[in-house]
């Protein structure tokens, strides 16, 4: 078993992005076999990219307010909600709020 | 895409424990091709069983304070931990605070 805080871990800003960052807790680090659990803050105003790939999300929102991009627009997040974005479907999420967004997200192995 | 509110998902009680109530939030109902996300409450006094299986746990501590066994005996958990449980290796969480304990757990599918 491996016990570690988030707030221990190294952040990394995905593509280079003001704002955003994750840490990786639990992935081919740690032997996990199939799944990667990662952690992510949004400062304010600040937003991931607008995408679509191959492997799907499963996200938690731990705190704060945002929105989640669907192909409907943009729909209200916040703090305890859950997130499924399948395989293939455009998405972004945004700091709304004036807090940090802080939310999981899980990927399959993607390298 | 699909957001719920984990509150808005029925809960159920495994293994008819008292005090332990879990959420699927995003799994073979959602047609997640992969893994599943649950949330669990562990009232204040109230564990899990202690137990393996082949299959992992990847956990976000939410909110409360705990006990996680392993085979050293049981390790201080609190909110912001991640834990890593392996395939196959013992384990156990107990709530050993006042409030409710919360934590995400993520699983292959096992069905």
């Amino acid at each position: 078993m491996i016990i570690k805080n988030v707030q221990t871990i190294d952040a990394s800003s995905p593509e280079g992005l003001d704002g955003v960052r994750m840490r990786v807790a639990i992935g081919r680090a740690e032997e996990a076999p199939r799944f990667v659990l990662r952690h992510f803050t949004l400062d304010a105003g600040c937003a991931t990219p607008r995408h679509a790939h191959w492997w799907e999300h499963e996200i938690y929102v731990i705190e704060g307010e945002g929105e989640a991009y669907t192909g409907d627009g943009f729909k209200p997040i916040c703090a305890g909600d859950t997130i499924y974005v399948p395989p293939d479907e455009e998405h972004q999420f945004r700091n709304s709020g004036s807090a940090p967004l802080k939310f999981i997200c899980v990927i399959p192995h993607i390298d």
